[in-house]
């Protein structure tokens, strides 16, 4: 289980996680979009080893085989935010080490050698920085880096160049969207120099209110300095959302409360439930219980539906492949055995 | 309480109520629009002596005078479909004789001396024709119609001259409104002399899929023809709409239950609840409660709620004059009140 969804991190009514990506290169190895499969299998060696070699992280970490695993496995693995689409394309040749707790998550062959990914709930990037740094620190005892002295961490593509350091919160902003301000904070957020997505990265909508804020620039400036900034515009927007959260609460707390019961209702009555009407009803309802305005339901509830709601993992609970009425049906289905 | 309400007439499912209306007037006296107020006072004595006559009668019947009441209760009857409003427009003038389980209203100094009303739950025009004709003739003991051998009976507007008959029927006809067949039996209806309208009669849109159908002819037809022309088309269009829920619940039964089923999640979640709204969700819910598809909620509080939640139901309540807004959000809470 992913302990983001169980919504107890700091922060965690506007901040549902937070993401520290590392890229890392084997120095003398070329970049895994120049490798058959026999050398990718090389590097999944290379990885094991080094992983192997240290008792904590051999006990935690266990190795899945993307080649090993069916297409629907790793389209849930995707649905989870264990390992990237492009790691599951390139399937003749990647792998993921994924720890137990599922806060850390290893990709291998993905555009590079290396991607280390954490995922912390709420408001934890120092924290997250820390253990990526610890595991990272760890594979560098055996692993050699490609490293340049004045370049830093040398990547397959020149933009994760540098620290080879993404790092990215998911934030739940209803009030800033209810009141128009979002678009006004995404310049702000865009101007000085972060990128804001839907929650499956690079080139998703943005739906049910739900962003992924991260950093744009990997070169030139220090982890710290990239966490601390990214920290810092978090808390700005988090205020923001609050103050728009308050603002409604004292202004339209009927229209407010009618909204967010109404989605309720919808969200327990549907039979027939489309996922992108789904991210909506989700997101007031999510917004009610933040504002005491729902009972009976938990933060854990919605984060739970939104999860077994995507496509793959619905085929996964339901077994089988289903058409879009069918998905449509069950995930109505499953939200009221949930919420009943 | 009107017994309408409980919902346990024939054909209940689909024909709410069924309403005679009788106008007669008083021989020698002039149309209650040539009337002073002594004039019209003395109609009223004229009729309360020709109740109080009759033992029965006297027990069963209570007076109300138009001009002893709250303009708030006089809204409140109309709601309840005790008076028109043409009777409460004529306040200084008019009255009604109220039946104990107000199944028959006597209004008096409408467009004629007597309008007598007889309102019973589901299919039962031969019913309401028998009750109205005992009454009809315990007040022909007493009082001397106005009627012509040729004409028939007397009325203001000749378009009421013969039997001064007015049957109705109240149909919810859902089905037949999903799968567009309404607008083409609405013609069908109107070609063989049968008027299509609102529940607040005419003028008034349809609203919640809730039709008032009643004969327009009053001349030259008996009574008894009239009745079993009304009752059979109402029959038939019994029998269009059965078909039509039971072809939605064969092709399209999990479309069917979603509509029902958010509309009563809407109906239960809403905090703000415009009365055209309500309409339309009582329309689906109450379809959901005839075809078993939504459980532990009964007719009887489908009617009690279309009852209650109209404006001057509302603000007698409240013990108040209400805003729109306040309106909306005590419908709202009121229903809630009741499904919980």
């Amino acid at each position: 289980m992913l302990d983001w969804i169980n919504g107890d991190g700091p922060d965690n009514h506007i901040v549902l996680s937070s993401r520290i990506r590392l890229a890392r290169n084997i120095q003398g190895i070329p970049f895994p979009d120049r490798l058959n499969e026999k050398g990718s299998a090389k590097v999944v060696d290379i990885i094991k080893e080094a992983i192997d070699r240290n008792p904590v992280l051999a006990r935690e970490f266990s190795l899945t085989v993307l080649k090993d695993i069916s297409p629907l496995d790793s389209r849930v693995l995707i649905e989870n935010h264990m390992i990237s689409p492009a790691l599951a394309e390139r399937h003749k040749h990647s792998a993921v080490f994924i720890r137990k707790d599922y806060r850390v998550s290893i990709m291998v062959n993905e555009e590079d050698h290396i991607r280390m990914q954490i995922l912390l709930p709420g408001l934890q990037l120092e924290e997250g920085w820390d253990l990526a740094g610890k595991i990272d620190d760890v594979l560098e005892e055996t692993i050699n880096y490609a490293f340049d002295e004045r370049m830093g961490y040398l990547t397959a593509c020149p933009t994760n160049t540098g620290t080879g350091m993404r790092v990215s919160v998911m934030a739940h902003l209803p009030a800033l969207v209810l009141t128009n301000q979002l678009s006004r904070v995404f310049q702000a957020l865009t101007q000085l120099g972060l990128a804001v997505r839907g929650i499956y990265g690079e080139g998703t909508d943005v739906v049910g209110n739900m962003v992924q804020i991260s950093n744009q620039l990997t070169l030139g400036k220090s982890e710290e300095h990239i966490i601390e900034s990214l920290k810092g515009m978090t808390r700005e927007i988090i205020n923001k959302e609050n103050q728009a959260r308050d603002a409604l609460m004292s202004n339209n707390r009927v229209e407010l409360e009618d909204k967010v019961c109404r989605s309720y209702g919808l969200l327990t009555g549907a039979r027939i439930l489309p996922s992108k009407e789904l991210m909506e009803l989700l997101s007031d309802v999510r917004l009610g219980v933040d504002l005491n305005l729902v009972t009976g339901v938990t933060t854990k509830d919605l984060n739970e539906i939104m999860l077994q709601s995507q496509p793959a993992s619905l085929q996964k609970i339901a077994r089988k492949q289903l058409s879009d009425m069918e998905r449509d049906t069950l995930r109505a289905e499953l939200i009221r055995k949930k919420l009943k």
